[in-house]
């Protein structure tokens, strides 16, 4: 059949290619009794070992072709398979429950899989995603039925799928897979993070049956407006071919920039770089022209575990990414766990406003023992590249100066013990509390640089949860009274020569980035991806006009206006 | 025996008389399986029944002498009696599970007690301590067994004991019962709570036996240090008498403000007005010297209750307080429920961060079926009185706006029918998000004044859960982050010529005062009780030397150094 079908673009790019139509296993299991139940655990457990090596291998495959933080989910997916509490309930659902390895495997997978899901809280939503692929790799072991390899992919296609795993993510293959079309899944789900690393077109969401697409149908996706086209006609075909060979164009255009540096169209540099999660993201920053890294998040050392990392675990992944990043800036948060991010470990009782409670530098000071190895493992990389420290979310000057005293203690210990430490390391505050830009000026005479969090600043200073949907329209980064302690924030490192970074989402926003470089923001710290397209708008701005219409942005009364303003003034399309 | 006590003083003032022993009744039930279920069933019922007239008359009792909104407890306690999950499960242990009435009830309540007091939620925990209360009354009366009746108290006596339940405190008579001494409890709990507001010397939490304290112990409780002395030498009964007049000269001293403008020294006039929660508090706040109301919380009319209220019943509150209060300004703010406080019959989905999230002005525009029948209500009563209406949460100028656009469609709607409104009602709204605090300017030129609510505003400006043990060394009012929001909305109200009000805890505060007064606060509201102390703090205080320090203190860095300012400068101690 023809038509189309629309969902969310949720990574841009146009494909043409045809379908391969990823189909579930049927995994249905039937209740039976076994009559051996011990043969019935050795059963399980020899399907447990296959997957397990199953798992080894996809890991390795993850690491080599998609960096270690995205096979960082299988060290995860290995850790379900050792769980003794479930590993335990299946066999005693075997040998106690009469039941069958299949269904006493479903059983204690679904009970493992609400109680995670009822914890209402999105660290434990994804382990029920990772408990929920490993049961389906070991029933399929069990089951004898083969769950879908997307490795085995030797020609381009357009992959249809209900949803994809992190397992089916790891098997693709770049080279094969041209486009992507989920059934379920929005902006943030795993395949279209995925997708987008991969820069691989992709559209999410289409909430239909995908029974509509047979295997083999021609499809066109366009990945930034969201539409699929089936069974396309010859003339629908030559359109797309051309917007895809202008997309194309565009993306080679910009990867002249990528040689460049930041300047505006009036002379003035900045410094474009990126946020990363995984000391593997260093290459593809670099491979986007990014001058550094203005946030690496420390929290995936301390997650997906069952203690916390030792000096030397972490010491390695300082140096991993100073050494890639060659001498380039690399701005490393300290931990900042608590509030959406827990460790079951640390064992930290439940808060009824976590967002506003016991998080970031609010635990590390009083958990000096956990601080003081992280600061440690930071000291002893800092010989290994250019290393800046920063500390999230300092709300009162004592906080700041305790972390610093700390700092300066571990330092001092080191050096008395014989071990090199880079003998300027500059150090910063993330401001993301609204105190901490109110007082921007008293903080700016004690650190090097200010990290501007705008994710938390803006959920604070508009105190709206950014993960509830009831109050997203609120959570607004262009709200003047954001605007207002922006400025105040920027104005205040200047007055006292320090630099001012943004770390936040805003920061690589197309909208939001006139206004930030007119504010004189040094520093835009942002997805890889988004560098070269910063950069290349960046290069037709004049920071100097913008700058005079900072007043009056500064006094308007509603992001409204705000965003009104910036649509006709500058070259960028709101969102 | 002799010897001391410490706990903490939670109602200032001395007492000195003998202890009266409130000793818990003897509720231990054995298990045993009734021979006749039926007949168990109606042992049950007629103890319901006999507790439900009980109820009854401490309601009646308590709006008589204690005023309706202390009396809401007890309608709460009725509800709970009524309560079909928790009759149902009662009657289900008597018929199926062969249980006797007084195990039967003791099982559902303990099973409801935990269920609530595991939600982790004030409002709940409030419920479950009402659960806890009722049960004991009708074990009681189904063993026979005599619970305390604290109103038969007829000599001066101090209470001694574990803590007290609504249901006491409803039968205290303030002429017998000269001081309470309670084990458990703190500054906030019930009993600390109504000591405070019915004037009674209290220490609370002395947290040993109580066993040392025999009934007919000749006893000394200083309400203000937290001491309890027993059986005192003469020379220390005679040095508290003294301590006991010198306070009772104090207070009386306050009485002469009772009657007086409130004036700083160098002549400048201010308001003081004060918190209330239900209509009947007004005439504590007349006799405090209160000259008006500054928030009039209307969350006591939804809470405890199984639907909205309708539009007559809150009509008649608000026309209450405002004739109470002959003219006198009536602020009243319309409804803050979410965050903390839950109304169950709503249905509303659980929140991550309930303070970030769907609560006040937010629901109330989502649900204006609901916010609507309070304008009206309000509307219809502006003709009783001086009324003053204000918004809660207002975050964004786009709230305020279909906040007012709502309020004058109704209006428009009660002309149209020919029912009375006042001409010209003030508007306001409450400054306690942050960005609303630095958008001031903007929001000043559309309200006639400011309502401070400082107990959100400082919570969301240091991101800290004012709830939340674990982050309480960063809720300070004193922050210099917070003084220089509050200086920004002062200083916005005055230059668009309206009033700037406070109505957090810290208008209240002996040492925030001084610099309220500095920077030119309008209007301060505290409980009732605070009125006459800080009207005397103010005669005492000149405006204008203290203005001249407050750019000094604005450069402060850090709490402490405000507070030893603070210290320094003016006739206050600090807590």
């Amino acid at each position: 059949m023809s038509g189309w079908l629309t969902g969310h673009g949720v990574s841009a790019g146009i494909a043409i290619a045809r379908a391969f139509r990823l189909k579930e296993p049927d995994l249905a299991v039937a209740r039976r009794t076994p009559a051996d139940k011990e043969a019935e655990v050795r059963r399980f457990e020899c399907a447990v070992e296959k997957s397990r090596r199953d798992l080894e291998k996809v890991k390795e495959q993850a690491a080599r072709e998609l960096g270690e933080d995205q096979a960082a989910v299988f060290a995860a997916h290995l850790l379900v398979l050792q769980d003794p509490e479930l590993m335990d309930r299946v066999k005693d659902n075997i040998l106690h429950q009469g039941m069958s390895a299949e269904f006493a495997l479903k059983e204690a997978a679904d009970t493992f899989i609400s109680a995670l899901e009822s914890l209402d809280n999105e660290y434990m939503r994804e382990r029920s995603a990772d408990v929920r692929d490993v049961a389906k790799r070991v029933l399929g072991h069990l089951l004898g039925v083969q769950v879908p390899d997307l490795s085995v992919i030797r020609e381009e296609v357009i992959i249809v799928a209900e949803d994809l795993t992190p397992s089916n993510t790891a098997q693709l293959n770049r080279k094969f897979v041209k486009g992507i079309i989920t059934n379920g899944g929005g902006f943030t789900s795993h395949s279209a993070i995925m997708a987008r690393s991969m820069e691989i077109p992709a559209v999410a969401g289409t909430q239909t049956s995908l029974d509509r697409i047979g295997d083999g149908t021609l499809l066109i996706i366009d990945g930034q407006e969201g539409i699929v086209i089936m069974n396309p006609e010859q003339a629908v075909v030559k359109k797309y071919e051309k917007k895809k060979a202008a997309y194309e164009e565009y993306q080679a255009g910009l990867a002249k920039f990528a040689q460049l540096p930041t300047v505006s169209a009036d002379g003035c540099a900045v410094r474009l770089v990126a946020n990363i999660s995984a000391p593997s993201d260093a290459d593809n920053v670099l491979q986007n022209g990014g001058e550094g890294i203005g946030l690496f998040r420390t929290e995936f050392l301390y997650m997906g575990r069952r203690q916390l990392p030792t000096e030397d675990e972490q010491f390695a992944a300082y140096k991993n990414v100073l050494e890639r990043m060659k001498g380039k800036p690399v701005v490393i948060r300290t931990l900042d766990i608590g509030g959406d991010k827990q460790l079951p470990y640390l064992n930290l009782p439940k808060e009824a406003n976590p967002f506003l409670g016991f998080r970031a530098i609010r635990l590390c000071l009083k958990r000096p023992d956990l601080f003081r190895t992280q600061l440690r493992a930071l000291l002893r990389a800092s010989t290994c590249g250019n290393l800046k420290i920063t500390f999230p979310m300092i709300a009162a000057l004592q906080e700041l100066r305790q972390a610093k005293q700390l700092l300066l203690e571990e330092k001092e210990n080191l050096v008395k013990a014989g071990i090199a430490v880079a003998d300027k390391i500059e150090v910063g505050m993330m401001i993301e509390v609204p105190s901490s830009a109110v007082m921007a000026d008293v903080f700016a005479k004690e650190i090097d640089f200010f990290s501007i969090g705008t994710n938390d600043l803006i959920q604070y200073t508009l105190a709206a949860d950014r993960m509830n949907k009831q109050v997203a329209y609120l959570y607004e980064p262009f709200h003047p009274a954001v605007l207002r302690l922006l400025k105040t924030v920027i104005d205040a490192a200047h007055k006292e020569g320090k630099r001012a970074a943004m770390c936040g989402e805003m920061a690589g926003m197309e909208a939001a980035i006139p206004v930030l470089l007119g504010m004189g923001l040094d520093e835009f710290s942002m997805n890889a991806s988004a560098v070269l397209p910063a950069r290349k708008l960046i290069s037709q701005l004049s920071k100097k006009e913008i700058g005079q219409s900072m007043d009056q942005m500064l006094q308007m009364e509603t992001a409204e206006q705000v965003k009104q303003f910036i649509s006709k003034h500058f070259p960028i399309k709101l969102g």
